[in-house]
């Protein structure tokens, strides 16, 4: 059985949840996955600040100095060369039977599984019918409320290897599980934050390098019919990085290539 | 400590989650709340039919014998005159690092509560800037994803009992606990099921009890403005049951007597 960290203590196999924990009952909280390579995460303050912003927005309770202890605790049973390292802050327990009622104690939990990059060599999109809900600060979050992007997965599974998913103004958002870019010329595009996508800490990170790549990095509305004539698109995340997608629609989309840029993520994880 | 039913047993306190599970790490599963009255639970039928569907439809086991047996277990603790009762059902582990993939076996939580209806004179409502996503299946199903109505909930705590929701197309969706109703002339009229809102099994038995007080029941589209012109509109659950409204965005709205509805109602549970 794998270890966790969970609430103060690391325990093996199942963990202790009160059942009426608002993170198990109705999604409330939030989580970051973060890569770790050789037992060091990558880009791990990133993902603090992130993860503790999400949390004063939902008014959930969150010590940065109990989740780095955590960490390093379960840091220490690492043994692989390439980890997952998942942080989970929930609301905890709400005494009063209310929706909008304060937790009593937020509850952490800290787990690192193997993880094992698959090079995918073509990745192909299919647009879900589910959109992202960008009226909703939960669309900015990473909250434990994920079922949108589950039922979206779901929905193009036998189709491609990821869903794109639109928002409700059906302008490009992201996949189920990463943010979007568009190489066009010497512009590096991706929706802006309004377009109910996720501050991506590798979307952060790509905006950043674009200049050292000669690219303008542009963040904007994006209309579908742009993914057809952009000269690349691909998504990336934390955990696979950057990958270069195909088809979209069963159409092709643009090839031009991405080793410069997947060189220059690569060198600073 | 209360006492649950989870995964075949009954355990006092805190029960034995595996870290991965789904329901506590992606908000994957689907649940039911169910008043009791004198240990009964009611409507219990048409809420396992529920429950069954929304199961089927994200593709999670459903097995009615094992839930109804889990539920008479948990209802031999039952001690007080009024009680809540919530059936929880997640996707559990899902071995592959996959937002599509199959759970190996589905977690059953079952637990009982107290419930002290608070008897409510002046239910109040305001607008969230929050959508309900009508174009999510999700939005007509009772899943653990639960974060943009508690954010909804949140967002007009300090200035209403509940917020309305609207959909993405701006026609009026439901409150964060409830359906909508209003009550105008001799029709009685709730969103339709394609607005974004919850098949409610308070909301069916209404549409059904209608014809007994000569009205006529009608599932439309609904523009916030006809809440305004209506007179009287109301809020139902299943443990509220029938709650009136009496403001809109600081601005009132019909008092028509709700008493016949209410007393009809009572006598069917």
């Amino acid at each position: 059985m794998r270890v966790s960290w969970f609430n103060g203590a690391l325990i093996e196999g199942a963990i202790g949840v009160d059942p009426a924990d608002r993170g198990l009952t109705h999604g409330d909280g939030v989580f970051e996955t973060i890569l770790v390579r050789k037992g060091q995460p990558i880009w791990f303050a990133e993902h603090l600040l992130r993860l503790r912003e999400a949390a004063i927005e939902l008014g959930v309770a969150c010590d940065l100095v109990i989740i780095r202890d955590a960490v390093l605790a379960i840091l220490q049973k690492s043994n692989s060369e390439s980890e997952v390292l998942r942080i989970t802050l929930t609301r905890g327990v709400v005494i009063a039977r209310s929706l909008s009622g304060e937790g009593i104690a937020p509850s952490l939990l800290v787990t690192l599984a193997p993880f094992v990059a698959m090079e995918i060599s073509a990745f192909t999109l299919v647009t879900s019918s589910i959109r992202r809900n960008e009226t909703s600060p939960a669309s900015r979050m990473k909250t434990l409320s994920y079922i949108d992007n589950i039922l979206a997965a779901r929905e193009v599974a036998a189709l491609a290897d990821d869903a794109l998913m639109l928002n409700t103004q059906a302008h490009v958002a992201c996949t189920t599980i990463g943010n979007l870019f568009l190489l066009t010329g010497n512009q590096l595009i991706t929706p802006q934050l309004d377009q109910g996508v996720l501050p991506g800490v590798t979307r952060a990170k790509i905006l950043h390098l674009a200049s050292e790549l000669r690219l303008q990095a542009v963040e904007a509305v994006v209309q579908p019919e742009d993914l057809l004539s952009a000269d690349a698109v691909f998504c990336c995340n934390s955990l696979r990085l950057v990958t270069a997608v195909t088809k979209v629609d069963n159409r092709d989309v643009g090839q031009r290539s991405l080793v410069e840029l997947k060189k220059l993520i690569s060198e600073r994880i």
